[in-house]
């Protein structure tokens, strides 16, 4: 497997402020054999709120059900993330490492153990081993605190490079900082890639708030991305908000400044999101796909997400082949409303189909300009109303193969 | 693009007998800038029942469209198939261009428009040249009957090999035959691959049980493929009864010999549609996958139909990794009842997971041997039910890549 940065990869990592009331602590819990940190250890002080989304999968992984039970009570002290083993679909004996994980996190914290919050990602039918997380765990302890970086990148598998955003917002005269690392889509070997995303807030939210403004983040974010079509059984984003920023708690949508928190964190989540389709399995190119004129959003998004999960579609864009005609395949496929005869497309500013047929003579240099880019955009309106959605995907190469199949366990 | 045979066609094309009451012509059209046949002009004699079903895409070509208009009466005469053109996405144009071919053919025979079946495969967007079929078609008027193995190969685009299957029933003490051909899964370029299917029969057979049995055999066979998960535009399954084996009409399940007719049908699809797989772009292992222990057949299906698209599990195999965490994966994507610890995984004979857990020291060299086969079965008990379903696929390589990303339009 290869181990090259992503030629899709931001610059550097970004200057990511302390965010109050949040302490990140990483140590070597060996959970593969190798010499790198993956056990990554955050306390949060006292007062913290949380809120989380996990996998739609129906054979989730005992952490993600573990986070949703422990998501009812809205408050958190911290979260362990293991990385090098999933933990997933490994019956009672993973379930018997997260509750070890936790009680040994309450008893150093003086906390309950349902105010911990865990997640692994790795291999997926191995019982997390309870004796190196323990000792991981308590040589977390132990640790000096670290950056953002060092916990990002404690948190990658097969990741390319390590991934983090920032924003602020302004909240009842208050400035509030939100920041977030997340990892994702590099492959695990031998198995699939998870999602897990962790964001940190030092504004005073209730956890009923946060959750909603969570989950609406989520839809148009983390919803909004796709690498493969394949969905993990551990997919987690938690959201901790420690409230040391000084503002009035946000209770809901009528609290001042509420329309500026969600906007924030729908911002930073949609940085998030897409930094994982930048670390694609083999991406090289990064795909907006926009369409207009669904009957509802809703729709639009579908027919979107169908476009930016086909195949055919993702494999002409990485051979920089204008091939509308796919587009049109996509659209067809989804199942949503959609009129043949009304169906326009276009490759970045260049219209290459309208009212269901090839614009005649349309000027193939600026398309192949774009294509040869590696920020490509597909845009395709439905002419049936207003509904519209964007969701981010990359194109299917042979470095996806190479990952994927190439690999033996 | 390769023209190599793909390594799953079977030895040899299968021997066909004639079927009373069909005749097949080809000719060539040259819809595209080459020197074989690519038109395929069947007739069939008065009194000839047809049934159909199309693709499931809210952009079908106008050809679909067209049969599925002619479909409603039930009765055919003749059978025009296109190759290299698909004549999709093409408004008016598209729709004169088929208008044309049906006139120019009933007034050959003296029939209705409507009497005449036309399909088409190949590039999108581009209208099929009207010229070019009726001179193709006046070509196919004069030239000499052929055998189906010159019908099955003028209907391939970039097909590796044609394909055939054949058939027998008894039927209220009469035998009679029911052959088929079909093309797709080869690359269209520059377009997606489309599936034509066409099925004849010397049966007596009404157009309402035909309809019937062929929407139900449709739904164990075609329906029961699958590829890249993509859909064409064009996709066309037609069936001709010819009446000529001189058995009493079947009229529906009461008829005697409906049940033996009913199932020789889905025993020919089964084959046509298998053909495709083996045909499958870049396919290097033939994949069945069975999930037995649904809540009904149909949740079964989807279930399986999750695992045999899900790119990880079909990249697995081509590399002959027994991942079968990436089986739990599909599985729990497929938002079908499922219960993790219930569930039992196996590859070919050999049990790999049971009650939610990898069987302890299962002797993986089984496992392995199966994997370097070129068959290759994956088997899902949900332990709810009895729901069952079979599904069949290809493995997902590097030659998929290629012949989709590589080439340039």
């Amino acid at each position: 497997m290869s181990s090259a940065i992503s030629p899709l990869a931001p610059d550097r990592f970004p200057a990511l402020p302390p965010i109050g009331g949040v302490t990140c602590r990483v140590a070597r819990a060996r959970y593969k054999e190798w010499d790198r940190t993956d056990l990554t250890f955050i306390t949060l002080d006292e007062g913290t709120s949380v809120a989380g989304v996990t996998t739609q999968s129906k054979c989730p992984s005992p952490e993600v059900e573990w986070c949703r039970k422990a998501l009812v009570l809205g408050r958190a002290r911290a979260l362990v993330v293991n990385a090098g083993n999933s933990n997933a679909f490994t019956g009672n004996r993973g379930r018997e490492a997260v509750e070890a994980i936790a009680a040994r996190v309450a008893g150093a914290l003086a906390c309950e153990p349902s105010d911990v919050f865990v997640a692994s990602t790795g291999v997926i039918g191995v019982p997390l081993p309870i004796d190196r997380a323990e000792a991981g765990l308590d040589a977390a302890f132990a640790a000096q605190p670290c950056d953002w970086e060092a916990a990002a990148a404690t948190i990658m598998t097969t990741d390319t490079f390590p991934k983090a955003a920032v924003t602020t917002a302004m909240v009842h005269g208050k400035t509030v900082t939100i920041t977030g690392i997340i990892k994702g889509s590099g492959m695990i070997a031998p198995d699939m890639a998870t999602m897990l995303g962790f964001v940190f807030t030092d504004a005073a939210v209730s956890p009923d708030f946060l959750s909603e403004a969570l989950r609406s983040a989520n839809r148009d974010s983390f919803s909004c991305i796709t690498v493969d079509s394949d969905t993990s059984t551990s997919d987690t984003v938690l959201a901790f908000a420690t409230g040391k920023a000084g503002n009035t708690q946000l209770e809901d949508d009528e609290s001042d400044g509420a329309d500026a928190f969600r906007a924030a964190l729908t911002d930073l989540c949609t940085q998030l999101a897409q930094l994982v389709v930048r670390d694609g399995e083999g991406a090289s190119k990064f795909i907006t796909v926009t369409v207009e004129g669904g009957e509802n959003d809703d729709s639009a998004r579908r027919v979107a997400m169908s476009i930016a999960n086909s195949p055919l579609v993702k494999t002409a864009i990485a051979g920089e082949d204008a091939n509308w005609g796919r587009v049109v395949m996509a659209v067809g496929k989804a199942g949503e409303p959609a009129e043949r005869d009304r169906l326009a497309i276009r490759f970045g500013a260049t219209q290459v189909a309208r009212d269901g047929l090839a614009v005649e003579g349309y000027d193939e240099t600026p398309v192949a300009e774009h294509l040869k880019g590696s920020e490509v955009e597909i845009g395709v309106d439905l002419g049936l109303g207003d509904g519209r959605a964007t969701v981010w995907t990359c194109d299917l190469t042979h470095g996806y193969i190479s990952i994927n199949a190439d690999y033996r366990s």
